[in-house]
């Protein structure tokens, strides 16, 4: 009998390559610069603690996270790395950064205000990274507000600030003129501070030029495996597989059509699978007649819309005797389609099929 | 001190709006019908259990969810609701259907002998949905499979069918030829039922026409708020709020970009807000430069790419003396636009912002 085996897809995550690309990026920047790692959002969708874990054991010092949630889930794994929150102070939660050792990056001066204050009610100096935004306008001090504090340090008495670090818009574009720009401008602001380390680069950064690694580089999405050298071959390995249940084959006849809103219509008969997951698991909408699996490095184009927790795809490409049944997995991002072209089908983003990754789907941790 | 005041975006779940849902969809069918609710994603994101236990205090009697581990946490939550699994019967998993009393919603010759066994295995007929395939061609039993079964229904012998079904493709849509096709391919096939329930509308269906009802409708998305009959005004009342702190506030002058890749150039001075949450958060990357935030009415364009966790919004339309400051929150979804204009923003689907909605957002169950 052939029943189906199971109903959930499944998403492999191999930490063997996480590591390998932690230490490509050790080797990349040399030993007098620090790999901290960007384990927000899960960890990409990767899972952060399973992720941090395996990093610590590779010698990462330093986690940076988007929110004090993030934070607070990392501390309880882990005693004694350093946890830095992207998305800064908030006063609601001051004392929560005080009891669990916890970094703010902070970017404007109510926040040093409340931070300061916050030290004050402890009795000393608390740590802090300060963001300098280099017109990326996203986060961090303004220029005007930067002239002002280099103009008098003093504001800071009472931080200890541990780091000084900006952000890069356009490094994932090989010569764009803001590279060069951003970093001219953290590079200004940098030596006003020469007992803090100083940090600017993701991952685009760490490959652009070594003059931008200063003490500490950020990876975030290298570490994951996508490319960090958009322009040429993907220096890293690739860290996850995802593989999507088949629940039903059937054939269809010329003039069918399928799926919510009657989208396609198959000109010839076909064989077509219908795959446990849809939008509701990480899958884009956008994808409906746009994506693709892949069945033996066959691919399977997806037809018709996305419905929430189903997909389907044409199988005519498959040989008969090769067609796949109920309870076959079919591959969604492994050694025929990486996460960024499965991503970018549609119209998406590459990171976004990763911070999309559903918690329905069994998550396995696999080493080589 | 002005110090921001939380991190988090604010889910806010409205249990009187769903329960005024309810009764809606029920004094539309009439006391004839029942009205099952479909929980699958979580409820479509807004959290199944808590979802479940007040549609139940409203009478619901069955749920539909898509996957195993969905019905079993709804099975641990309410010991005597009958719950019924969309995407069938998978062998692996086949004893938890006996010992959770979990009903498959079987669609396959396949299922049929995989539930047939596990029947023999415990003694007794055991109970089941079927699923007939009326041209949408995702799940359920195909034309030529329904014309073997009816031809010979003792090959369900071994099985206590509890209730037929099939599921319009195009409802959606007034007067779309494939539904009333759909509603005389699934009568045909109904009628060798008379001992079962017969159900085939979703929400769209149910106010497509009174005849569609049968004894069951298992609407989704209208319980949720969203619009059944798109051609006019929602009749549902909108079940969420999103509204998310800003986190920074700053003026940049003209000629200034924002975000990565610099995708948006200011012409003149504006004012921007930077949010707390991004494309991780459900936040659709294909937003970028396309949504729109909304403060105190004010409609708040987002400028630049969705960053992972971030968003940023221009103020310049709020007039000087109103404009906000970080703490303060802004209205994604809510008064001034519903689940379904923000999520079509960017080209997007109305349903996915909902599946997509944050584990990182606070969620905040109100009553009227």
């Amino acid at each position: 009998m052939n029943t189906r085996k199971t109903s959930r897809g499944r998403l492999s995550i191999n930490l063997d390559a996480l590591r390998s690309n932690y230490r490509l990026l050790q080797d990349k920047v040399g030993q007098g610069c620090r790999v901290a790692a960007v384990l927000k959002a899960d960890a990409y969708g990767l899972g952060a603690v399973t992720v941090g874990r395996a990093l610590l054991e590779e010698g990462c010092e330093t986690f940076f996270v988007a929110c004090l949630d993030e934070a607070l889930e990392l501390r309880a794994a882990f005693k004694d790395v350093r946890i830095a929150i992207l998305n800064g102070f908030y006063e609601s939660e001051a004392d929560l950064f005080v009891q669990h050792d916890l970094i703010p990056v902070l970017g404007s001066f109510m926040e040093v205000e409340g931070y300061k204050a916050l030290g004050v009610k402890h009795g000393r100096a608390l740590p802090a990274f300060l963001k300098f935004n280099t017109r990326m306008n996203r986060l961090g001090f303004g220029s005007v507000e930067t002239q002002e504090m280099l103009s008098d340090l003093s504001m800071l008495d009472g931080i200890d600030v541990r780091c000084v670090m900006s952000h890069f818009a356009c490094a994932d574009e090989v010569d764009h003129p803001m590279v060069q720009m951003q970093f001219e401008l953290f590079n200004e602001v940098a030596v006003h501070f020469p007992a803090a380390e100083k940090s600017l680069c993701n991952s685009f950064g760490i490959f652009r030029s070594d003059e931008y690694h200063f003490d500490m580089v950020r990876p975030g999405m290298a570490l994951y495996g996508l490319n960090p050298t958009p322009e040429t071959d993907n220096p890293m390995q690739q860290v996850i597989n995802l593989d999507l249940p088949i629940i039903r084959v059937r054939m269809v006849y010329d003039g069918a059509h399928v799926g919510y809103g009657a989208t396609y219509r198959f000109e010839r008969g076909s064989w077509l699978a219908t795959v446990s997951a849809g939008y509701a698991d990480g899958l884009h909408w956008a994808q409906g007649n746009e994506g693709a699996f892949f069945w033996k490095g066959y691919k399977c184009p997806i037809r018709g819309r996305l419905s929430m927790d189903l997909t389907t795809v044409d199988l005519s490409v498959v040989p008969e005797g090769e067609r796949p049944k109920p309870g076959d997995f079919l591959e969604v991002i492994g050694p025929h389609q990486s996460a960024a072209e499965f991503g970018k089908s549609g119209g998406g983003f590459d990171y976004e099929v990763l911070t999309s990754l559903s918690g329905r789907y069994e998550r396995i941790y696999t080493k080589c």
